[in-house]
């Protein structure tokens, strides 16, 4: 049976999973500087080696389990990009570029849907207005045999952990203090009593904590 | 230069250092079965083979650094006891038995000074009622050249390291999510800029974050 699998998903030691103001520019808003750093070490989220700064070490070994296996990605609007309310440009593609790291079809969870976009590299993003549940089976339909991604944001992901929708969970904890923004904890009291439970330190101070079941 | 440390210091996932409801017989209140056990597993704060449980692996190495080189220590009034106002049993005294593990003066914060304790085994509980930069003079003043501790809980260590008083703060986080309680982050935005910053996992799945300078 195929599994519900979130990765790479980063938190500070407060909790949050993104800052304030996301914008164009900074999709974790005011904690840029803080959360995206842990990013720029992997290969699997700075693929090109020519832009330079994307290592293979620990991090990436992890991060790369990312990919493996998955079918469909759900993520929530804001991964998308940063507009909120109806959509004013339909021209604007999202922040992935023409070539999107995704390469299986994508389900945007939004209150305006829109036409979807079919992209290189067998990307498509669907738009989609649909509870948790419907949503997953949607996407399961779209995956078939392989694992379905919840991709984020934190809302997207506590509402699928709230629903109890999620196998693996790998949870990246970066030793920064943010402040203000959007946790990914609130309602979760005790999650850890539904799943086994691993902690490991990365060389690079980034430690993972993953829920499986 | 003596320096000002905190140890052991244990938070959940998100950030709670306590829970909710603190009593005599929980003194991480609703959080206690989530909390209590990091500690269970070391010598340090179970001092008495005989009594089990004690064991002496790696927990119990870097916790032991939580003793060596202190002269004092300050703790909020939360760690000495769950009550609240005025004292209303002067008899009783503290939560820490008639021997406790501290063997140095201990200063304890609170609104409402009483006569200082003095325990078997050179842990003397001085009451004050002090802002934290004076409670520190006092407690360096009987540390000497030894360097003081600072206790918790969360609202005791948060005020010193907003008041930017503390040199070494070694976090333990406990892969638990508790929902309510203390938190420490609070108004701590960007803490790790003010220091170097290690991680590591226990093989127990405790994860430690030191932050040194």
């Amino acid at each position: 049976m195929s599994r519900v699998r979130v990765h790479n998903f980063i938190v500070s030691l407060d909790g949050y999973a993104t800052g304030e103001n996301q914008r164009l520019d900074a999709a974790f808003g005011d904690a840029q500087d803080q959360l995206w750093p842990w990013f720029e070490t992997t290969h699997t989220w700075r693929p090109d080696y020519d832009a330079g700064g994307a290592a293979t070490g620990l991090d990436e070994s992890v991060a790369a389990a990312w990919a493996t296996g998955i079918g469909a990605e759900i993520m929530g609007r804001r991964k998308f990009g940063p507009q909120q309310g109806p959509w004013e440009n339909l021209d604007w593609q999202g922040w992935w570029g023409d070539n999107p790291v995704y390469h299986t079809p994508c389900f945007v969870l939004t209150h305006y849907p829109r036409p979807s976009i079919e992209l290189k590299g067998g990307t498509t993003f669907h738009f989609l207005d649909a509870p948790p549940a419907e949503a997953l089976a949607k996407a399961q339909e779209a995956a078939g045999d392989l694992d379905v991604r919840i991709g984020g944001g934190p809302s997207t992901v506590r509402a699928y952990l709230e629903a109890d929708l999620i196998d693996y969970l790998d949870v990246i904890i970066v030793p920064v203090v943010i402040g203000r923004g959007i946790r990914l904890w609130d309602g979760l009291d005790q999650l850890e009593k539904r799943f086994h439970v691993e902690s490991l330190t990365m060389p690079s101070g980034a430690t993972h904590v993953t829920f499986s079941r």
